[in-house]
């Protein structure tokens, strides 16, 4: 059997004042007129059925994400206490797959990322399935570069894999984290690194059996969860465990140091959705180079984002800005700064009067 | 006695999107929590009592101006048909102000400027009354110069004027339109030159006179109106006349032609508010010379106005902008180019969807 496990645990703050704690960036419509999480559901319901998608999602947002989602059981809907990075909500996932169908096919899936092309997104990924049902690997999904992307980690490729006939599978010779900008030209020219996009397969038992190698602490504790899943301890359990493990990746924390790690060449349009930046990849531009949504009216203003999502924005004699107006706040701040945004929420949060603003 | 004529006919384009067609920049609280026409009544409360001050309105408006003048009677508030500049307005101005006391001292005031140091403006706007009231000239009051200001229009100073020993009173030897830079620089040095802050006082005999020399056909309407006051026909002559006068300054009318105007030298701080740019010399800039108000949080923004009426405003990496957001509208402008937001106001009007947000 095939599960999908969404990693909705993300807080979004690079994407306030849109994304707010109560409605992340994932719950968000931000790039479409859905939000990112539903999308990611969509995209693969030709392959797994609702009954079978678990979210992993930080603490009470689990009634949002229902409302959003209401196709996927309740009961799929698992809370973490904390967030505690992916290797984490990889694990919990996998204990909960685990107990409903020992050693399922087990896909990761980022909640809050923006796939273009879901035919060849599709196709992929029963190369990824077929190569986790069939091997002993942890299968993971590379894009292949369309610029040089200094904002996202990198998989070297190696031999290739063959196996059952499958192509575009390959060894993995190692994980490169975020390059410079020399670098990052070189990679993708090479044609042998792929962009890492934080899509996985593989089977629970060989994921579990990598983390009982490599992280023996969250294994360990995650056998504690299991024994609880299903008795009146167990919400207690996952925070006393929890409460206790460190905030790793799960590129950090299995990923780069497995031996058995696949990877499967995808050449569809795929964003991680970094900041609000990114819609300029995504979205279209008008002939001045803005990408704008609302009522909008301007004066000499060039290659800017300007979305309003209620009452209008004027502008004038702007560039390179980013204008983001939401019902109660609105951001501005040059394009090239569109990470500090993170930095804002934080001095925000710290502001007595301000901070229901992140709510 | 003494009757003051507030103009309020201005329609304030340059400050959308908080001065609207129906709270214009003269009603609206730009510069303090109070509208800048509540807090010229107050200034010459010490002076004149509010069943002496009329209204000169744009029509449409006088409910407007009733509730937030409340001590003035209603009849006092007189609507113009169109908008037909200032010569118009202080001709109306004195024919109602001439039926009900004949020979009056008529003390025109702007709706929409800045005076601080409220004393001062009174000393200078008793000397003005008294120097219209003893002699036969058009009396105005003209602003020493703080700095090489080219948006306002100069009045050069004659001879002194002596009469009952009143000091601070000049023959006016020219009117000069808004100057360039150089010039400007010349004037406020040579201390010859104040700017024409569009107050003045005359007694309304004179006025009239002057009209019949130098406007006679503002002259004739004028009279027709003046025969149709207190009749059912007074609405539909005023429409009449309204229809067929020039759109003329008092100024460029009057002024400029005038033998006997005299000039009341002042040194109160007054400011137009001709623009948004204007807050940044009438109110307080913090640490990084910022003009702010309302809910705002920065991070490494200098030199801007940045102005929020409802919700809150989050910038990054801002210098020399200028960000206004109301209920319903957020307009986003390099200050020096302020003047431009008129140029945005008659684009949002020709916009379907967007003129809503002029009203």
């Amino acid at each position: 059997m095939v599960k999908a496990v969404i990693i909705a645990g993300g807080r979004g703050e690079r994407f306030w004042p849109k994304s707010r704690i109560k409605t992340p960036k994932q719950l968000s419509p931000i790039v479409s007129k859905r939000s990112m999480i539903y999308e990611t559901v969509k995209r693969i319901s030709p392959l797994v059925k609702p009954k079978d998608i678990l979210v992993i999602a930080r603490k009470g947002l689990g009634a949002r994400i229902k409302k959003e989602l209401p196709k996927i059981p309740l009961e799929n809907i698992i809370s973490e206490p904390f967030g505690r990075d992916t290797a984490a909500a990889v694990g919990l996932g996998a204990i909960f797959v685990e107990k409903r169908e020992p050693d399922s096919v087990m896909i990761i899936l980022p909640s809050d990322h923006v796939v273009r092309e879901p035919e060849k997104f599709l196709e992929t990924l029963k190369v990824a399935i077929k190569a986790a049902q069939d091997t002993d690997n942890l299968v993971t999904m590379g894009v292949k570069p369309t610029r040089p992307e200094t904002g996202y980690g990198y998989i070297e490729i190696g031999s290739r894999f063959t196996v059952h006939g499958l192509r575009s599978v390959y060894e993995v010779k190692g994980f490169i984290e975020k390059p410079d900008r020399k670098e990052a030209l070189r990679f993708m020219k090479s044609g042998r690194y792929l962009w890492n996009s934080g899509m996985f397969v593989w089977r629970t038992s060989i994921i579990l059996e990598a983390m009982r190698e490599d992280m023996p602490k969250l294994y360990e504790g995650l056998l504690e969860i299991q024994k609880a899943l299903g008795t009146k301890r167990e919400r207690s359990v996952i925070e006393k465990i929890y409460r206790k493990l460190d905030k790793i990746s799960i590129d950090y924390g299995i990923m780069e140091k497995a031996k058995n790690a696949l990877v499967v060449r995808a050449d569809y349009l795929w964003d991680d959705v970094g900041n609000w930046q990114a819609l300029e990849r995504i979205l279209p531009k008008d002939r001045e180079g803005n990408v704008t949504r609302g009522e909008i009216c301007s004066i000499d203003t060039k290659d800017s984002i300007i979305l309003s999502d209620k009452g209008m924005v004027g502008t004038i004699g702007i560039k390179d800005l980013m204008v983001i107006s939401t019902e109660d706040a609105t951001l501005i701040c040059p394009k090239d700064r569109a990470q500090e945004v993170k930095e804002l929420v934080h001095r925000i949060g710290k502001n007595k009067k301000l901070k229901k603003y992140l709510e």
